[in-house]
């Protein structure tokens, strides 16, 4: 089931995906606290502005060097536990809105990233439970400042900046990560390419690893890691990040020095 | 004024310290949204449960060897810039509220620091203007499991874990930081102590310095950094944080391994 939160008409609505119509069926709420009721409308998929499908209101949690050739090209070899940072809340935005380059930054490049949303409260779960806290999965794009990720040391801020962490387009609840690939491209030319399997840290492991640190909340994401191919974005580029099972998140690139 | 969030007879609320009744004075929303209108009630100190006096809900922000013997016992010099990092808003305690210390660390250690409480959306602001963006000022203690902190290279998961962000007991929304000293201490003996005068990055410029990277959010906490005497918290410890002209935050250390 594929789930959408949008604008139409003035107003924000969550809805399911009918693919046969090509509508929006509308859920009555939020259905990581509401459930599915849904209201009886339908909205065409042409006549709702995507937003991004989840609000992270406590964590958006990043994961470093978790494909082993993205973390040679890096210049390292990929940690042993997994690599967790955080991005904050403020730096979501949703499909087609602009990522937005900041004057601090003379290189921001894209990370293509498969992203996992957490639905239920979860500390100290097992291997083996930690999917039960999984509400779904969507699609992210972790931009980073490279210049400033070296010469910060901390990557809250390279990573952090308003506009740098576009989600989705829809959450899939029920997505098969074993045989998923993740693609990205810029312009239409493809830069990082790879299937979810080659994860180091594997969603079980990342999501029971964040949860022995952190109590996980409803609308908390972890972001998986990005493959090889990390390359810069300039002023009107467009960045596509597709998964399959999921979709595409396309955000287009705007200069803001 | 000094602002307090409380529980009392099993309902939450804000209230203003009156000092000569020692009575909090309830307000009818929280002021920081709802301004300082009153319901007319008054609680005795000793009747209210203060909690922890703002609730983040985007960002707690850190800033890493801000006075220069703290960085010099850290081995190192203070950096150019402030250096941020972001504490997850699930490490918030209150007062009273015990650290818990976590089985994946050996050495956790209290940092006591002035943290400034923004009170308006904010980006892009002068630090001429950025007082204009400050609610009040709390205490907080950025607890830190230092043997993590080394070997993760990425602070999120040494600072973020659950109990590891103390914050209050009150705000005070006319703090004079030019004058006031700060001072940590464990079971009573004097550990940390230093002047909010030292701050190698003073208030002003770490507000506009955050609010050039991230929009600020009401809510959002700058926790300032720690003067030298960092040091090891053991079960059974109780660790007071007091900041002149504020008050003492005051918590028990409790094992949790």
């Amino acid at each position: 089931m594929k789930i959408a939160r949008f604008s139409h008409d003035g107003a924000l609505a969550f809805g399911i995906l009918d693919e046969e119509e090509r509508e929006w069926v509308v859920l009555a709420g939020d259905p990581m606290y509401a459930g599915y009721d849904t209201t009886g409308e339908r909205i065409k998929l042409t006549d709702a502005t995507l937003l991004a499908p989840v609000l992270p209101r406590s964590k958006v949690i990043g994961i470093g060097r978790n494909y082993r050739e993205h973390a040679h090209e890096m210049g390292s070899e990929p940690p042993e536990a997994p690599l967790m940072f955080l991005k904050p809340n403020t730096s979501v935005i949703g499909p087609d809105d602009p990522i937005v380059l900041p004057p601090q930054s003379s290189r921001v490049e894209h990370e293509g990233e498969l992203v996992v949303v957490i639905g239920k409260v979860a500390k100290g779960v097992s291997e083996e439970n930690a999917l039960d806290s999984v509400f779904g999965y969507t699609i992210g794009n972790d931009v980073t400042a490279r210049d400033l990720q070296r010469s910060d040391g901390q990557w809250a801020r390279a990573k952090g900046f308003d506009t740098f962490c576009p989600l989705g387009p829809v959450i899939e609840t029920e997505f098969d990560a074993a045989s998923a690939t993740i693609e990205t491209s810029v312009n239409g030319e493809v830069r990082q390419s790879g299937r979810i399997a080659e994860l180091i840290h594997g969603i079980p492991e990342l999501v029971a690893y964040a949860a022995s640190v952190w109590t996980l909340l409803p609308g908390d994401v972890i972001m998986t890691g990005t493959p090889a191919g990390v390359g810069p974005l300039i002023d009107g580029d467009r960045v596509d990040v597709s998964v399959s099972g999921i979709g595409t998140l396309s955000n287009p690139v705007r200069d803001g020095r």
